[in-house]
């Protein structure tokens, strides 16, 4: 009996010691020495964010893959581009995107500002020849001159600022006091009995051995240290099922056969607001995600309980939108830019 | 010298005869009787507007086309809809709509209300099988039942009501205060020297017979009755340039030979916000526009100084945008209901 109450006493002192790790979400989102956030730079970034102009067809802006009105992406397994056309990976979320130390799933981009200039020029996404081509548009758009010098200066119309302004936005773009940072914060009410008991399955199981941190992303690297994982570890029925290994991750990105399947760990914030799931989005459920991460990188089959569990209480990580003004875009007085 | 008198004072009483048809743009746009505006109804429909995951691909809203951070249109000559499919219009603006008593180019919707319904199952559009099809889309994402409930009642989730509910957020896109509206109710100061002659101008040469009005689209008429125009009336050299014949307009709704070339006289509200021109999209500049208009419409070449004159005059009509708060759409808690 004695031997059972110290069995008890450490598995509450080890219950404590994974309470202790968990972390509340920032409100506030820490900016580069190079790129201070302010309120211009967050309006100009939020028009540049909205204009689907700066595409080549004028019809897809960052908004279009990464909606702030939802969860930051675009409900699609894979992006539609201009022309209808379609890439090969998930867009991940937009929202909480500064939580991220490399941007893109590959983690090819180190910061936002680097991520921004991206999509421009990817001819499945915008569709540009290149970013300065993209620039000319902007240049062609007379409202947006004034807008740049208040925010830059008197040559500050360049695509670096542009990106700047952009990653500023996305500085923005946080949700906290989700009902799981509620609980982190001291109340004790704020998650279910049932999202309670997932929160410490998914801890129990392994999960936070990959998804920890405010964003359940990982630990606090520097801006361009990525954390990566590989994704599938374990070979089971549901890789050849959703496809799981047929894109090379990071490698694509690097070359280097041991960055191969390697993936940066995605936050698991307002994650049941980003169906569907992976990489490839191939999962649509989130219930099925959960037993697929657990095969596939725990190499455990989950009671159907648990799964349950785990989705409640990744349901508990869903934070608050902040509510964000339409921009007005300047228009283009009686010309119009957009040409293909 | 008498008669010379008698003349100029005919002139002027004729000018004044023309000050007095001058309106102003309403602020308020009144609704119809079995669709009272309320607050709900324009949270609703605002939603329903912006949500892109009502057409098939999950990337199209009405907003796509009709952006109203923008001119209310989308800058493309026609627009592209679903798999960067195009169609054989430009988007008419979505700003000032309500004051159209029907709806499209060729009139064919009587209502906001019914025009609501075209596009979500038009092939090149949001490309749905159908409004049902569209409206299990809505149903599937729980979040939109209570919206819809608060706002109609507990069977209310139709599309009957998902239409008036877009209509009435269509209803608050009105932009008044515009220069010339400041100038009609009685700042003299509103509008520049070249503006008024402008003004002047283009009531002079006929522009008003088919633009008159408070949204310069004709005489108000009910609800459904349309007044269109033959465009264009005369052949010239921008005839085949432009392609200005080729569609055949109302014909194409009514079936009707005497509807050939008959297109609805669209607003000139912020028309300097609204490239490219015309039902195809085909001219890109404002300036050529009123060439066209004024060779096509009345037979006319006008001299360079009145065609930049009546540019500027039309500079003067672009409003006063409302700020819109972007709405929170719900999601689909762990589950992409896309899957085209």
């Amino acid at each position: 009996m004695k031997k059972l109450n110290i069995m008890i006493f450490a598995s509450l002192l080890s219950m404590q010691a994974q309470a202790a790790d968990w972390k509340a979400l920032p409100t506030v989102a820490p900016a580069p020495a190079d790129n201070p956030t302010t309120a211009d730079k967050i309006e100009l970034g939020k028009m540049l964010f909205m204009d689907p102009r700066f595409s080549s067809t004028g019809t897809i802006s960052c908004n279009s893959c990464h909606n702030v009105m939802e969860g930051g992406d675009d409900s699609r397994s894979v992006s539609m581009g201009v022309h209808g056309k379609t890439g090969g990976r998930n867009a991940p979320t937009v929202w909480n995107s500064t939580f991220h130390s490399v941007q893109f799933w590959d983690g090819r981009a180190a910061s936002l500002e680097d991520q921004a200039k991206g999509p421009v020029s990817n001819p499945v996404e915008m569709g540009m020849r290149d970013v300065e081509t993209a620039m000319q548009r902007v240049r062609a758009i007379p409202g947006y001159k004034p807008v740049f010098e208040k925010t830059f200066g008197k040559d500050g119309m360049t695509i670096d600022n542009a990106a700047k302004a952009v990653a500023a936005f996305e500085r923005t773009l946080i949700t906290p006091n989700s009902p799981y940072d509620k609980y982190v914060n001291g109340n004790k009410k704020a998650m279910s009995k049932q999202q309670l008991s997932g929160m410490n399955k998914f801890a129990a199981i392994g999960c936070t051995s990959c998804h920890s941190g405010a964003a359940f992303n990982g630990p606090e690297l520097k801006i361009g240290e990525g954390f990566y994982a590989k994704f599938p570890t374990f070979d089971n029925k549901y890789v050849s099922k959703y496809k799981l290994n047929e894109d090379k991750g990071r490698e694509v990105a690097t070359g280097n056969s041991a960055d191969r399947n390697m993936f940066r760990v995605p936050t698991l914030r307002n994650i049941t607001d980003t169906a569907p799931y992976f990489h490839n989005g191939s999962v649509n459920d989130l219930g099925e995600a959960v037993r697929v991460m657990a095969k596939s990188q725990l190499n455990q089959t989950l009671p159907e309980k648990d799964v349950n569990d785990i989705v409640a209480f990744l349901g508990a990580l869903t934070g608050e939108y902040p509510e964000i003004m339409m921009p007005r875009l300047p228009s283009t007085s009686g010309k119009s830019i957009v040409e293909d």
